[in-house]
């Protein structure tokens, strides 16, 4: 098998059918290949959420476009808003799983955040914004800034080792932190918390469809 | 002189005078009064822009909607895609200042990050949405996350201090980080800068009417 063989199924769209969704190079959806679903929870037209292989803090998630550009100044007036609305929609849908009062988005806090090119620490070249739920009782405090800036939050990386054993090295200027606290999640428990992100997504869409 | 005399400026809004700009409790813009125009340099109907006391990195600005709202989630639609707009637009400009390209907003990175909540670490309880660029030379490596968490992000502060010569103890869990590295800047330094960042977006702005 050559080394890009598992990435075909980008080259298989089929009308009518799910597109394949790409964090970069990476294949994160592809309803046509063995790939599996197991990380997308959300899309939009022209945007998508995903959970993480190695969340910072539980609930901590990513939202992209589907163009894979690398620079915020890359999206059009349409992508960019597409964005921010889905960013908002997911920190409801947070807050409903992960909040003390479920369904206010103001009864915890969320880190949002972008590392806008390699100098920034973007870890791979495809716009991703992170929305990370904060709590009293996290107890993270300010380091998880330290820790987005790190190993925890090269997103690039940690997709690179599951798909292709290897990893680029880091962008920026930021040294590389070991991360060895926190261990890589299995599929089936991504699977199983984007199957509820997934049905938390709907049911908040449905509820705002009644009004 | 009664403790809140100082705001009263907020509540002499004259029809075809620009309007007065506060960052949370905090007036940064108001031409009626002798609070000077000495941080905000770019407006548009929803959002503005403004210069920072004490700026992490050269070039790290604020961007933040008109209305005073907390949280991302009270943003309008129209409001958000207007943040996210300036924001590009601001890139662009801090680009054409401070990278090595002029004008090319990928010639180096940005982190763009909200702290959305006290949990999260906001200091002022208004929408405000940190620009921050970086250069391959900054040699701020991580370290830029943990001083935007500690008291070099505490932007409510340090607008506290300089108005109100106290201030409202950091939101969060965050640890108190004293900033004994970085004095704050005159505000004829930041009138200076944002002099030159205003003029700055008149020319990008112009440039894009001229195509």
């Amino acid at each position: 098998m050559g080394a890009n063989d598992w990435m075909s199924g980008a080259e298989k769209a089929v009308p009518g059918v799910k597109p394949t969704l790409m964090l970069g190079y990476m294949i994160v959806h592809d309803s046509l290949t063995t790939q599996e679903r197991y990380m997308v929870f959300y899309t939009t037209p022209l945007s998508f959420a995903l959970v993480n292989l190695k969340p910072l803090l539980p609930g901590h998630v990513l939202v992209s476009p589907h163009r894979s550009v690398p620079r915020l100044t890359d999206l059009t007036p349409p992508e960019l808003s597409d964005l921010f609305l889905t960013v908002q929609r997911v920190q409801r849908m947070i807050a409903l799983t992960h909040f003390p009062s479920p369904g206010d988005p103001t009864d915890g806090g969320f880190n949002i955040a972008i590392q806008d090119g390699e100098e920034a620490g973007q870890s791979v070249p495809h716009v991703h914004c992170h929305v990370i739920p904060r709590l009293r009782k996290d107890g993270k405090g300010d380091g998880i800034y330290d820790e987005m800036a790190g190993e925890g939050g090269n997103v690039g990386g940690h997709l690179w080792d599951r798909e292709m054993a290897k990893r680029p090295v880091p962008g920026g200027k930021f040294p590389r932190i070991e991360d060895a606290d926190r261990e890589a999640r299995s599929k089936e428990e991504m699977r199983v918390e984007a199957a509820e992100f997934k049905e938390r997504m709907r049911e908040l869409d449905e509820s705002e469809t009644d009004v």
